[in-house]
């Protein structure tokens, strides 16, 4: 059974069929290819800005993830595919060594393609034999090695995500405005009815917040901690394009009044009126580049591409704020939450089904929170270069909660808390209002 | 009675005494024409960066906010100092107008120092017949207006303390090494015994943090409001410059793994390798500059001018952490606390008294805080222009606690909230650990 | 009889009556004292950007220039007034040693004003001591210090112009509009009469060129060479205000054909849309700021404060071009010249004389050449540390031939070469045109 | 008979046997193909800094020159490949239109390598339809045709050899060191004795500079004018790297008295302290970076890949001067010149031959002049868009003459003007020492 096939088909894996892990590690892997497919090999060489990395860089990288942390440790005599591979592709790592600087990670157009291609194959190999070995022996892998490889599926992941958003990012500059798979329609939406808004009111009091479980999280979900909630309302689902057009039209970006103060710096010296990827025609018409190309923006669909700044301008300006990212964990508690929904042939935010309840908590954006990425108390990272993974990244970012279109399934919980730079746009971001009781 | 001559005897004003408005404001304001006293009209002119203002425009500043506020809205009649001041002097205040761009404020060599200082002589005048024209009707001033006369003195006095660490970083460049009050010894504390360390134990549970009360505060100190804090220990006292050599001395400026990721960044960007102010000599001996011009680090004092990121550094290196504002709140408590006493004698952190309990709150240096810069659940800015003071900054900054030995008497509040951007250094910055119990 | 008073009258130094070497020496040191007379100590004190200077730095680093390369060598026993001051006052001579970083030469609050006064008078009766030192032996200076103090006189005659267009700067970006000396009125040119282009015929053939004969001039004049001149003809006078707005008016500044490439991205970069200190009113009128404080843009008066950039466009509009410094050197040699008239009453280029022949050669605005600045055949700098005065800037810059308003009387000459870099506007810089035969 | 076979042979086109425009043509179209296929199309992509181009970008611009100047005009019926590609590979013609930015030529992933290549084999053939089109019709082409697909030619000869520094550029920020072409030995010339300095003697008097005769030139080049030039001394060969480690060990980067006071900037800012890609191994040898990969410095060799600052820093070490573009232009004229041997096996600098009289002049490195770029005297740009090719950059630059081990054969000529940027270093850059007579 070849599940390239199958993820090209769009049936994806059914994670609630709890397959075992090597299987959701096959699945992860082959999905990485998957996503490059449709790129050229100049696609995947090239680097956009600081921020983003060449696909190239996604396939090496989380490669050497699973070399550096699973096989050198734990399958006997494993040899290392090149040693130069180490400097190229480790990311942040201090622990693990010295590194090639982020911003030029677009020069390496050594190691070839063709290399990485070879190294993914190299490394997936050893993977399985690290599987037999332990197979062969009538056990099971040592708890850590599957727990690290757990934590390399999530990994990938997420690199998963930022190759498709670093990739858009890269297309929007290019004046042929790209198409990153040719076969989707984008305007299916354009007429469609909003889901009216809807507030879900939730009490106050102390709720446990964080993860529990034996499931798979990383470690700043925990742990899990008594935190006092105030009686809030959540909306029931993401705010839309239209709306945002709204708050254009009414002077939102040139209304120093409802912008934080290093906001309202960044509009100005980045000379910002949109979202990120819009523009506006001749016409007056907004459209917008995704990775469906260049199209007109969809009203019904929420909005995309803004950072936390443009967030909280636009909750002021709607008489709302941002929800905490506790308000978020406990509004979504005892919900009936819609299923992520990861599809190639989507990779664009839907429009709210027309249902009762709170929704879109996954599968369409994140969500800024007006929580600043924080430890949780009692927090303590790993031990060892994987403790790197998200502690020291806490300061000047903030969290965001659900999941986008463009997340794998079964990738994101309620408990997970995605962290990014309030300046920073180019992921696909969205909000959702909340307001006291 | 002239207050000038009190305040020049060291006979600060008995916060204790309760004093009326009046008599604060009449305080407040000699306050600043004393603190610009041993300046030149040249020193007061400067500006040494982005982040501080000249002494002038403190002066004038200050004084624009009593016109702009109060006068103009309270006193009949009263017709501006200056049409054009307006423009060069207002701070922040989108509401108020357009204003002289921040960076160039040391460019404003007219209005000359003679005329601010007859500003000041028109708009304190104006201040006195706001209360006779009250007092005359046999009534006393609205409330609107007295809370914002309020808010003008605890402006006043922060711009009190910005006006020394501002003078203290433009003295800092410049090579003769200027001390800023001649006749105040420095070495006095050379041999001092330090305070051991002891841990004060709190419990966890449900706790109500903000201002309550009739007393002054800002917006952002409430609303009062429940939050959950778990049990945790707090140091009794601040670190000293003693134990920050330590940490030099153990690599903590080399060491990648103690620092935040944006820290790092800093340390190597800006060759960080001491506090702010801090040189060593060719012997080793480390000197710094001070208020009281260049002299050799005192080992029992407080270290002062770091950053957040070192702060979070160094309690990595110790096993420790920095505590949360509402830990630090509630340490406070029922502590019996040292009052501030801001002396023109000192302006120095002073060692920690051989005292048993919580130590050194106020009248020390600033102590970060782990909690990001945020608004407190229910808050609200308050209505109109005065709506900017702090809630537009909400965003990228930390929170610090206490008050240090450059804070106004009277000025600081166990419930106060300073905030600062966590790369900035060149207040009166320190910290004090603490631990998960 | 003092001098100081002759100043003030207006009646300066007649340069044709050849005083004598001490004589114009305390008429030099004096006219910077002058100079600085209408500025408070805080407009003396200020750097309105790095290529500017403060009023203070030009007046001790004038002073320190004749302490450190005449009184230190030539007078016995000469004690130093602070020695600090070498450092802070030195401004690019490494051969003397380490110095102040210029951009923060605005920072030096200390040494204060009053020092500074001091410093002049000392060093000033010092020189009065050299001159009596070899008169008591019935001597006379060695040549070689007479040569320096003569270095010296032109040196501070040059900072008394940066003084002069330094503060122009520095007003020119307060919203008060300051005048620099109340007394003169400047709009009585306004309907003056334009004198008629007339176009001066040069043959072409080998000529000569650089200074010649015994009086002073700067290292780079010489030595005197033969040069390959082209037969050209050049503008009788300079481009007036009014045929700039022409230039604007038919898109001068946003016709990328006539710019030079690097030109073209400072246009746009810099948002250039007219001289320096030229804004248009609401009503379309061009107005400029000038030591007169701000007016409307006097038409028949030369343009200034124009890069190279700028008149290089111009010329290229008009169909002309730019003189080479050898041509311009040759077409002044023959002419009836108009004398220089440095005259604290003007301060602004004046319209042309309505005569016939070579005018406004000098005394208006420095005219712009296309010669980069070189080293002529057999250049060689001085030895020792003045030989840093001239050579090590031979790169990037451009020679300006004449003189302008702020030009002191004697200053200059036909064959002096002052050089600015091709975006530089703050000097009062103009153009004349020139043509091929 | 194909040309690719006889580069690829070695066999390069013999310029002295005349061959026709359309053979050249042919040829030099074949060569930029040549010159990529060692390159994967990852490493055509890239972009590796805002001086440099991809090498896709220069195949496609070098076409794009042909198609908009040449076939758009004269061949009938002529229908561009592709519309989009007037705005992707314009380099800076403002005349013909808009044009993507420079500094991101490197994210065009789009249009792909193979489209790039359709493109060029589209050109190549409607070239030889316009060769047919006058051909049948008996007659010649128009000369300006001619004159243009000359320009033609030698517009993609600068590019090939662009494109062959900027493949160093990306290659020496590359971890792995990657090698342009396997095939190729390095250090044969270990051992070599230097040919010892003889120095020509020229006199002085007035001579005629500038191109003259039928042959092909660029705009700059001419007109052909008198020129005064003072008696010279020029050194017969180049600057070797074992006289350039001999002036680092002198204390060359680090002794101020040596530089242009801009030179000395870019010292310290850029820290120096060798030639671009020369770094020194543990054990003190120096290493550069060449495209045959990483490999200890050649003593015997030239000394390339060094700016203008250091240039002049090294005459200075060398009590000698750059010659001017006049002297150099006169010294080569009655010489015997070595004939340029650009060759895919050397592709670096190589000794001098043991020769009397001038040698070196071209095919090693380009030589810096101390010369400005400037229009010679009656210079005008040509007509329409191409008159943007040289005249808009004559400022700022500094001219360089000769040529390098990377410049095609038949490109360089003795009045040749090649011109960068004083603080350039990515070009095959050298110097050859003038004195005065």
């Amino acid at each position: 059974m070849s599940l390239n096939h199958d993820i090209k088909d769009g049936t994806y894996l059914d994670v609630l069929q709890a397959p075992s892990l090597l299987q959701r590690l096959r699945y992860t892997r082959e999905m990485s290819v998957v996503l490059s497919t449709p790129l050229s090999d100049e696609d995947q060489m090239v680097q956009s800005m600081n921020d983003a990395s060449p696909t190239k860089w996604h396939l090496a990288h989380t490669t050497w993830f699973f070399e550096t942390f699973i096989l050198s440790k734990f399958l006997e005599n494993y040899i290392c595919f090149d040693d130069t591979f180490g400097y190229c592709f480790n990311s942040y790592y201090d622990a693990v060594g010295p590194r090639h600087p982020r911003p030029i990670r677009g020069l390496l157009t050594r190691p070839s393609m063709q290399e990485v291609r070879s190294y993914r194959a190299y490394v997936d190999e050893a993977l399985e034999l690290l599987f037999q070995q332990y197979d062969g022996q009538g056990g099971e892998l040592p708890t850590k090695a599957s727990r690290l490889i757990e934590l390399g599926i999530h990994h990938e992941q997420q690199h998963q995500e930022l190759l498709l958003t670093d990739i858009l990012h890269l297309f929007s500059l290019n004046p042929l405005n790209p198409v990153y798979k040719k076969e989707i329609s984008i305007n299916r939406n354009k007429h469609k009815k909003v889901l009216d808004y809807d507030w879900q009111d939730c009490d106050g009091g102390v709720f446990e917040i964080g993860h529990t479980g034996d499931g798979f999280c990383y470690d700043h979900e925990g742990p899990v901690h008594k935190c006092y909630i105030h009686p809030f309302a959540m909306a029931n689902r993401l705010v839309t394009n239209k709306e945002w057009i709204d708050f254009i039209n009414d002077g939102g970006y040139q209304n120093v009044a409802l912008w934080l103060s290093d906001g309202w710096n960044k509009v100005q010296s980045e000379q910002w009126n949109a979202p990120l990827y819009w523009q506006q025609d001749e016409d007056g018409q907004w459209m917008r580049m995704s990775l469906h190309g260049r199209h007109s923006v969809v009203l019904a669909e929420p909005v995309s591409h803004i950072s936390y700044y443009e967030a909280v301008a636009f909750a002021n300006w709607a008489g709302k704020r941002l929800p905490t990212e506790q308000e978020w964990e406990r509004a979504a508690q005892h919900q009936d939450i819609s299923v992520n929904t990861f599809d190639l042939q989507h990779l664009s935010p839907q429009p709210a089904q027309l249902v009762s309840g709170l929704t879109q908590l996954f599968g369409h954006t994140w969500q800024w929170t007006q929580s600043a990425y924080a430890p949780y108390p009692g927090y303590a990272p790993e031990q060892g270069a994987v403790g790197e993974y998200n502690g020291k990244f806490m300061c000047n970012q903030y969290v965001l909660r659900g999941g986008s279109c463009l997340t794998q399934n079964g990738h994101s919980r309620i408990t997970y808390r995605n962290f990014f730079y309030p300046e920073q746009r180019w992921q696909c971001t969205g909000l959702r209002l909340a307001t006291n009781a």
